[in-house]
């Protein structure tokens, strides 16, 4: 089944905005044994009518997104309707909602909106819960293929998507193969050597797709297949690897790690200096993060650590503030001033400055802390660009945590 | 000049890497009065011929994204050269490089490197000081556009796109006419109204371009066109927009603000509620943050308010946390405690849940203490997603710090 993309938009050509929808679909679409072979970006207007024309001629099935707003420049309803030769006519429902939404939300009902109730003929209307525009599916037929018109806001075309695309494209691929896909995080190993050691030998086998890139300081090894295939040779590919692999990513931990918390009634508290603040603003970005964090301090200064934390300034002096004493005490400091249940900390070298022979930039050392219980501390060095340097330890400290929380509850 | 911007990578289409290229060169290219005229994205492999061929017949000038690496799925060289009828050569100089920047690293050089080191015949190589590929110019001939190669990682290609593209785009471009893009961040207002109120009498001028984007909560109302113009309607849209105006982002901010700081020997400590930690971490994401960024205190429960900035827990009882009171009791007492020159301090309501008909959800207090001034504080709304919510108040936050840097310079 072959799958296009297509994006509308002038803010997205003029860069006002990053488009989201390739990498969301591509992901909720994978797991159906889907992929998207070709995306493109036009802006508003008639290059819409051209990109529609061509992709419509080589795949089976397109989706749309944006220009589906009231205002005169949203004009992809119209463009599909003429490629499809279908007429538009005023959908009674849809109209009644647009109506209705206005009221509930406090807003003046425009005329111009009315636009936005035109649907083609034969046409199904996908209800959009969280703004004006309706989705559209044109169903195929003389050789055009299905098409799928989604609103351009992704809080809008997420939720429709699940609710309406994603089934659709359930029902075609029922009971074919599925893939999976597996991606490894490597630190200080470049792709060619890689590729010498492992990734040509594994491209050599039908039931493996293998490919690499390349981000900052780091390489993404990345292999496709039926799951049995990847965890057949996941052992080699580990062993070739070694320490050179990072943790994987994942947003949902914090949101895994807040309700963890929240079910079992436990606090949290941090004390970071390296991270400068990014690990409680990860906890708190989650809905409801304030029933369970209590509070966090940044010490980026030595004397902070110590006025605040109770570090002892001999023991700074003595190993460093990126030491396993110093995050010991830290972890150990935050836990007892704060009154939580748990605590993390981390102290480390963020770079691009600060950095020497012993203590190379990159070098961090983390704690978590839990009432009761013995302090954990652990040493890794994440040899990345700043910003990236600082999700790595956040992402290995919440790890940690969840991993601790999820253990202390069987 | 039609320019094409052509992505390859599995890894986009897989969704595990969300492309970053549009936007940024999109950004660069637009004070050139240039803009990019449509964008694709393809998979490794021969899927990149096809959009290169189609590509190459529209445009006057295609930027090509990826797959110069050193792998065997890297093959944008070798079908550029095969598109524009031009043998493949071995570049010494390129080589050279390649093998000097292993060397440097401590990676072994390893022969399947060399493939990088080939070059189109009458091709200009554009050095690659961040990664082991160089980029390529291929100059027009024949009805085939020029033809930039570039490597796919942002922090490879966006130095040499800086270095080589830009001062190509320039010398074609002089003496060209210029636009400007102003965009107007609107919250609490439809873009039905906003076309409307103003938009729709706008766009009957010829010598502007308006635009919307909706985005949570918020539409972004754009207009393009000479400066002169964009200036004389300027007091004409504000009036209209009134109060629903939010701050323009701006990602530099904070290092303009750390420079500000470390040039005067200044520094900094913040007390968060509603932001969660994120003041703290902007302003550590600039390197260099360490030299004037003390001490970060996220005190998400009142009794961290009362216990670690000393905010008498009365005046919280009797306000409420998001209060005047509370936020201006919140700074002096980190300005106190941290002894900094400056101190932030922010309380609000960042929701889903917490508002209530007095203080509704996006209520937020924010303030700004300096040593030996007088504390400043202000009230703003921003009915946004969580999120969107925190990333506005630290903006407003550090906003209202740099206008006071910039004013206490003079």
């Amino acid at each position: 089944m072959r799958i296009e993309l297509l994006n509308t938009g002038s803010e997205l050509l003029l860069g006002t905005v990053r488009d989201a929808h390739l990498q969301w679909l591509a992901q909720e679409i994978f797991p159906l044994g889907l992929r998207i072979s070709r995306q493109g970006t036009v802006p508003d207007g008639s290059p819409i009518r051209d990109l529609l024309q061509e992709a419509s001629g080589r795949s089976d099935l397109l989706i749309v997104t944006g220009g589906l707003g009231p205002t005169t420049d949203d004009i992809t309803r119209e463009i599909a309707a003429e490629l499809t030769g279908r007429k538009l006519h005023l959908h009674q429902e849809t109209l009644d909602r647009i109506q209705e939404r206005c009221r509930r939300r406090g807003f003046a009902f425009q005329e111009r909106m009315t636009r936005q109730a035109m649907v083609p003929e034969g046409a199904r209307v996908l209800p959009n819960d969280n703004g004006t525009a309706p989705g559209l599916h044109i169903p195929g037929r003389d050789g055009i293929p299905d098409i799928f018109l989604l609103p351009g806001p992704p809080r809008e075309l997420q939720p429709m998507a699940t609710a309406h695309l994603l089934p659709f494209l359930r029902e075609k691929t029922a009971g074919q193969d599925r893939h999976e896909c597996r991606i490894y995080r490597v630190v200080g190993m470049g792709e060619s050597l890689l590729e010498a050691k492992v990734g040509l030998e594994l491209s050599k086998r039908s039931d493996l797709e293998v490919g690499y890139c390349a981000r900052p300081n780091e390489v993404d090894f990345r292999l496709i297949g039926p799951k049995a295939v990847l965890d057949a040779v996941d052992p080699l590919v580990l062993e070739v690897i070694g320490d050179h692999l990072l943790p994987m990513e994942d947003d949902s931990m914090e949101e895994s790690i807040v309700r963890m918390l929240t079910e079992r009634h436990l606090t949290l508290a941090t004390a970071e200096s390296c991270t400068g603040g990014l690990l409680a603003n990860r906890i708190t970005d989650v809905p409801g993060a304030s029933a369970v964090f209590l509070e966090g301090f940044v010490t980026y200064s030595n004397a902070s650590k110590t006025a605040l934390l109770g570090v002892p300034a001999e023991l700074i002096s003595a190993h460093g503030a990126v030491s396993e004493l110093v995050v010991r005490a830290m972890v150990e400091g935050v836990l007892a001033k704060s009154g939580a249940t748990h605590a993390l900390a981390t102290t480390g070298i963020a770079g691009p400055g600060g950095g020497s022979e012993e203590k190379p930039v990159g070098t961090v050392w983390l704690a978590l802390s839990s009432k009761g219980e013995e302090t954990v501390s652990w040493k890794q060095h994440l040899p990345l660009d700043r910003k990236a340097f600082k999700r790595a330890v956040t992402q290995s400290a919440l790890d940690r945590l969840r991993r601790h929380l999820k253990s202390s509850l069987k």
